[in-house]
């Protein structure tokens, strides 16, 4: 499988679609703007530029595309009243994602979104100009300097490919207690080789003075293995174990599936920028969110939740599913796994973890 | 009717889109290469930037797309070793058109174009990073002095909108030897407006030095109701205004229904260039070129020639119908319109006139 031109959110605005699925993350985002915020008016007030150039990498199509890049925008308009400079910046907005992202859809809803902005931004600010960028962040994207500030939110833990020897991993679809160290090892090195390679092209993109805020699925656990970042996977591999047994998947399709997909810990994430050396780190945590996007799931809507749950990831997953199992499977797949979260919900603490770093480009690499 | 919301040339790639139909515009884009070459060439010897940034306007979808913007790569990297400089530019490619263009069907195709064209260009070429611009090129779609330059073919005799007053053309579609004056005076006006607009926003977003070559649609003679222009509308006029006489069309609908162009002369873009000020004119010409994109007319092939200058205007026009009168209509009109085109080339002499004019930016606005 080559994730290039497999991984994408489920397109369009239809009921499956990332578009109406993406709760979770646009909570996320909405969390982490305290440190964006902070980053990119540092970013203005440092550096005072006529233009600035931001980036969304994996910027999905759906109202999380605009959300993202608006927040961006209103910090700088604000850290520009508040230094009461009179003439806003240009703004040049870059939209990123792989080829297979619908782009048509956020390019066609981006005239509306844009007249909407600038009445609610009103007079004196911008203009604002809106670039697709189609293409695996590991790799080049924009030419040498291009950029002031590189956002992505629930992106990185997606891997360039899936490991080599993965398929070692048999019964299972993603780092669990039972996976043996070999894969272990193999997820590991996937992802400081992919996480490096990023680094060192957004380093080559960015000015010096550029600042970066990363927020990617992750984990507070120093084990690899730990289910806080593999217990949504663990109870699709359940699902998939089912079908296996049921007849409808064959063993040896399930063994050569594998999610392309490490939820690193804040420490392999700190080592791994220190390693690459071009960036110092502002800011670090890990957070939690509950599956649901809320602080406590409610007992009498749980059924109702456990389905909006299954949604969300349907919308990230279905394509991978697809290319590998093909369609026909699809419904009963999802079919399981919703009968499992509703149940993972009910018994235990269901929590997706995040990593978020702050580090502004203080040298070329 | 909103030209912006509408106007997008047939998408996809199957037998009516664009991709599959769009050799006229092959060929006048080849046409046009010496042109285009000299000037591109121009710029790179005059300004040896590290980051050559190019924009090509109404790019479009299918093969069209990355032909001119490969011819443009090749023509920089020919100056480049004739100028014995040893690193290449990087190439910062912007691909615009309308939000309603197939941007999907670009990027979906864009990592195997790279891929090729990289390996026809060898060691030491580019990078090139390729971004999708969406919007209507009579508004600024790029930051100020942004760009080296511009290549814009077969996409400016498109208006922002329909002209006012344009539904005094009765029966017509386009301008037409019995179009009254208020109509051409209308349709004048709407190109002046337009075509000055593009320009003040291109002289905005290029530097000093930069350059334009632009290919409009256009005619020879000074009467902008010459048949140069209109040929091919006048025909899709007979055929919509039989389906009128047939029941098919309320007259009132066909009275409503304009085509937004004009194909203005050279001494009319001459004009307007000199009197926005901006940039000075290094070559002007008019050129012509069959309906068919070849040099002469197969009278053996005249039934398969008509049935391709058909499907090169249906994947051009289709959306701008399909919008006015529905989709109900559309075989009939594609049917009649075929066979007007067929029998129009066996009687008359059915060309396409181009304008093409390279410009330098030399002052700001």
């Amino acid at each position: 499988m080559k994730v290039v031109e497999v991984l994408h959110m489920n397109g369009g605005i239809g009921d499956t679609s990332y578009a109406n699925n993406s709760l979770l993350q646009q909570k996320v985002i909405q969390m982490t703007k305290p440190v964006t915020d902070e980053a990119i008016a540092g970013v203005y007030a440092a550096l005072s530029p006529n233009i600035i150039s931001i980036a969304d990498l994996g910027c999905s199509s759906g109202p999380n595309t605009f959300l993202a890049v608006s927040e961006l925008m209103r910090a700088v308009d604000g850290a520009r009243k508040n230094l009461r400079r009179h003439h806003s910046p240009e703004f040049h907005i870059y939209l990123n994602d792989l080829p297979g992202n619908d782009f048509n859809a956020i390019f066609r809803s981006l005239p509306q979104y844009v007249e909407g902005f600038k009445q609610e931004m009103g007079e004196g600010f911008g203009p604002c100009f809106f670039n697709g960028v189609p293409g695996s962040f590991y790799s080049r994207l924009f030419p040498t300097n291009a950029l002031h500030f590189v956002h992505s939110s629930y992106s990185l833990m997606w891997l360039s490919q899936v490991p080599k020897g993965a398929e070692e991993n048999k019964g299972n679809i993603y780092l669990a207690a039972a996976s043996p160290p070999c894969v272990i090892k193999a997820y590991y090195e996937q992802f400081q080789n992919d996480f490096l390679t990023f680094l060192k092209c957004r380093s080559q993109e960015l000015i010096i003075g550029g600042r970066m805020v990363l927020t990617i699925l992750g984990r507070k656990s120093e084990d690899p293995c730990s289910n806080e970042g593999g217990q949504i996977w663990e109870l699709l591999a359940m699902a998939l174990n089912e079908l296996v047994e049921e007849g409808f998947i064959e063993e040896e399709k399930l063994n050569t599936f594998n999610i392309p997909q490490y939820t690193p810990s804040p420490a392999e994430v700190k080592l791994l920028v220190e390693k690459e050396g071009s960036f110092s780190i502002n800011f670090l945590e890990a957070t939690n969110i509950h599956w649901t996007a809320s602080e406590f799931v409610d007992d009498v809507r749980r059924d109702h939740d456990g389905y909006n749950v299954t949604k969300c990831m349907r919308a990230v997953a279905e394509p991978l599913l697809v290319s590998h199992f093909g369609e026909g499977i699809i419904e009963k797949v999802f079919h399981k796994y919703q009968n499992k979260i509703v149940d993972s919900m009910t018994k235990e603490n269901t929590q997706f973890f995040n990593v978020t770093v702050s580090v502004t480009k203080t040298c070329d690499s």
